[in-house]
């Protein structure tokens, strides 16, 4: 084997695109080789779109847990790279929440606008079994498996970079009574269509953004009613008729729900919007991240870096709970793969140095009080980590963004998609939309250009 | 390492159990040391009932597709053990057809009745993540991980049996349109309850036991309708009203679907009854069966022992498509048990005897014609397999049961499971229901001995 550097990428998404990019764009005396691992039959990641749910075709866990009529919950103007902004790719401005196809659109026109063929270097339909880390000889033996020819492969890598994401394994809690209920039950990963709940009166169980979503979208679809029950605080929005929200649920019998306040209510769905699990069943004990959803995981340097094993080549991309979402990772890659190449300034630190560093993010993030404090806490990491490579994706500016966005959601969480923001990159403020989006009910490309002032 | 052999099962369902219940009353200088492992936190594996669908609550694939108010669609004398009969468990004699939790507690009697706790021997919750064969040390190596605790162990064993069963990942085909489908899709592995679906048009996708089942159980439950929709040919029962068969889905546009005789119509839900994969990915690429559903797979002496890796020392068992059940995966178990501590008389054979058996067998399974054949040669395998090892589950006795049987559901779909058995073994008739199975809305064991003449 030769002494040039080989790179495991796993996950073609958003996280593992933006460091398959970065790589193929540096220069040739440093670049590594590069492989990049995607279950999926394309690249996209939770972008994609697919009927199916559970298992995939090849009796995988699905990966995707988007739904038709799903439209961007942020402004795009948030999530907009600065050398490559929304005017680059459409040509003409657009309202600043676009549906789904609109924004897998935007990120696939990045991926294809370069010279290299991103995708030669991408096994797809191939899903990671197993990574090692090899003590002895500081590398990684990574076991894949193409599950259309039902074959699998060993190969050696000297890093590796986990680009997975955190949305794609289910959390699914226990309530007692749930085997006695008498209608459907769903995660809200299983969400495909909100045309289903026609009629219905929806439980929805949780009270963050999948439950936000789900209510709102059960109603403007048709549905009779959406509770939405709540363990820690509510929502707390100022929701449209038909919507309310409960204290927890205890339990079920039959169709009857029972809540914490001593109340009940007859519903005939039960949609858990409980949230996901960080999993990593292909790691090794000691390279698996042990975390829940948070807004900066123990034991990573700059958020990526594994420090507890793996020699400090093992990185994981997009861990955090996540406001700022593209341009996060955009950073993280440039990061990763620059520190991976050796061409940040002052890197590799010590152990002890990059230990003391994520100790304090740490210690900050378990200062943090809310939606605003966590904003200008990743605004903070992004510029932290942007700084070091001299990318400027403006994280400060942008997190005014969000938090004008926070104040509209509170305002009216019916129209907080109809608002229009400020590219900090182009100065385009964005068009409306001529309806607006409760009364949208066609969430294609076309139409949403179409329904543009 | 001592000598002693030791046994890795993985799977404690109706197999696993079968194996590791045959161990433990082995005689002590024969009895090999027996790890097994279950991925669910009790046995009974396809019996269990769970509310969960597509991933479980450690998001690893949902083992189990039972769903409320399933009651047994062949007779339970085919199914009844010699020696320990539906008598001996019950104490008095109960119908022919039981719903789910009376078969699943005749099978937890069984497990139970011995001085051995079979517990002791199984780590639940534990799924099997990888299994090699060291060829060098003629022994496997087999990593899983405690769910619970986020643990692997690695240990090494002198066996491995496989019995994960064959109906638990779900085979999911495409058709054009299916992702502009606006109303619920599913595979029958997750359905749990058909009231899902009253007031419904369902198009259910399949022609075997599930299509029919689910058809059948929509309409019981106030499905509005149910058309089957068949590739090779219809199932060609006669339908109660509300139920009827067409040639192969072709496409879906919307709510309609198209069928390959021109006729369309309008659905509300799909219920893809396309049977499962034979799927195990945790062993490595040449232990690994490649098969679809069979009445024998190839590659396999007496349909358990794997001829073409793990020198003679991996075996799979309940393999085969299915009509008998538990006494067919009592025998393997006792043919599996008693091959690996050595105690059949003229076992171990030649790799060339032992395929020359199972190609016979392959090739008789070739000119197999239709359900009749199928079951008297399955009949016919049980007899070879428990001659060897001196049991008596009176096979060719059972087949006839199972051929009248076809005949009931061929005369009436709506009543085949009003019909009355006798077991071979007591004696002993069957009472009919005071209510018949299409009149009967309560599943519970409790109801099923009331409702018993």
């Amino acid at each position: 084997m030769s002494d040039r550097k080989r790179v495991c990428i796993i996950g073609a998404g958003p996280c593992g695109m933006a460091a398959l990019r970065n790589f193929s764009q540096s220069a040739l005396d440093v670049r590594p080789e590069v492989v990049c691992y995607e279950k999926q039959n394309t690249w996209g990641g939770l972008w994609n779109f697919t009927w199916l749910t559970g298992t995939d075709e090849y009796g995988e866990p699905c990966h995707g847990g988007q739904y038709k009529h799903l439209w961007s919950n942020g402004p795009k103007e948030c999530l907009e790279f600065p050398d490559y902004t929304f005017d680059d790719h459409f040509r003409c401005p657009i309202p600043s929440f676009p549906p789904r196809a609109v924004l897998r659109e935007y990120l696939e026109g990045r991926w294809t606008n370069g010279d290299d063929d991103l995708r030669k270097y991408i096994k797809f339909n191939t899903v990671v079994r197993n990574v090692v880390y090899n003590d002895a000889s500081q590398n990684f033996t990574v076991v894949s498996t193409d599950l259309k020819a039902g074959v699998s492969s060993t190969e050696v890598f000297s890093h590796v970079i986990v680009a997975v994401g955190i949305f794609n394994v289910p959390n699914k809690p226990h309530f007692d009574g749930i085997d006695t209920f008498e209608g459907r039950i769903m995660h809200s990963h299983d969400f495909r269509d909100a045309k289903e709940f026609k009629g219905q009166r929806v439980l929805v169980v949780g009270a963050s953004y999948s439950a936000e979503d789900l209510a709102m979208q059960c109603l403007k679809f048709g549905a009779k009613s959406a509770i939405c029950t709540w363990r820690t605080k509510p929502m707390g929005f100022k929701w449209p008729k038909g919507i309310e929200e409960r204290p927890l649920l205890l339990r079920l019998d039959s169709n009857t729900a029972y809540f914490k306040d001593g109340s009940s209510a007859k519903v005939d769905a039960i949609l858990l919007c409980t949230g996901y699990r960080y999993a990593f069943p292909f790691l090794e004990d000691r390279l698996r991240l042990q975390s829940g959803l948070t807004m900066y995981p123990d034991d990573l340097y700059k958020a990526t870096l594994w420090l507890r094993s793996g020699g400090g080549r093992l990185f994981y991309m997009g861990l955090q709970d996540q406001y700022f979402s593209y341009t996060m990772f955009e950073t993280e890659a440039i990061w990763t793969c620059r520190y991976i190449m050796g061409t940040i300034p002052g890197e590799p630190k010590s152990q002890a140095e990059m230990r003391a560093d994520a100790e304090n993010w740490v210690a900050r993030r378990k200062e943090l009080k809310g939606p605003h404090d966590d904003i200008d806490f990743q605004a903070d990491f992004i510029a932290d980590l942007s700084a070091a490579v001299g990318y400027k994706p403006e994280a400060k500016k942008v997190a005014d963004m969000f938090h004008k966005w926070e104040h509209d959601k509170d305002a009216d969480i019916v129209s907080y998609r109809d608002q229009s923001f400020q590219s900090v990159f182009t100065g385009t403020v964005a068009p409306t939309l001529k309806s607006t989006w409760w009364r949208a009910f066609d969430d294609s490309k076309e139409a949403f250009v179409k329904n543009s002032e």
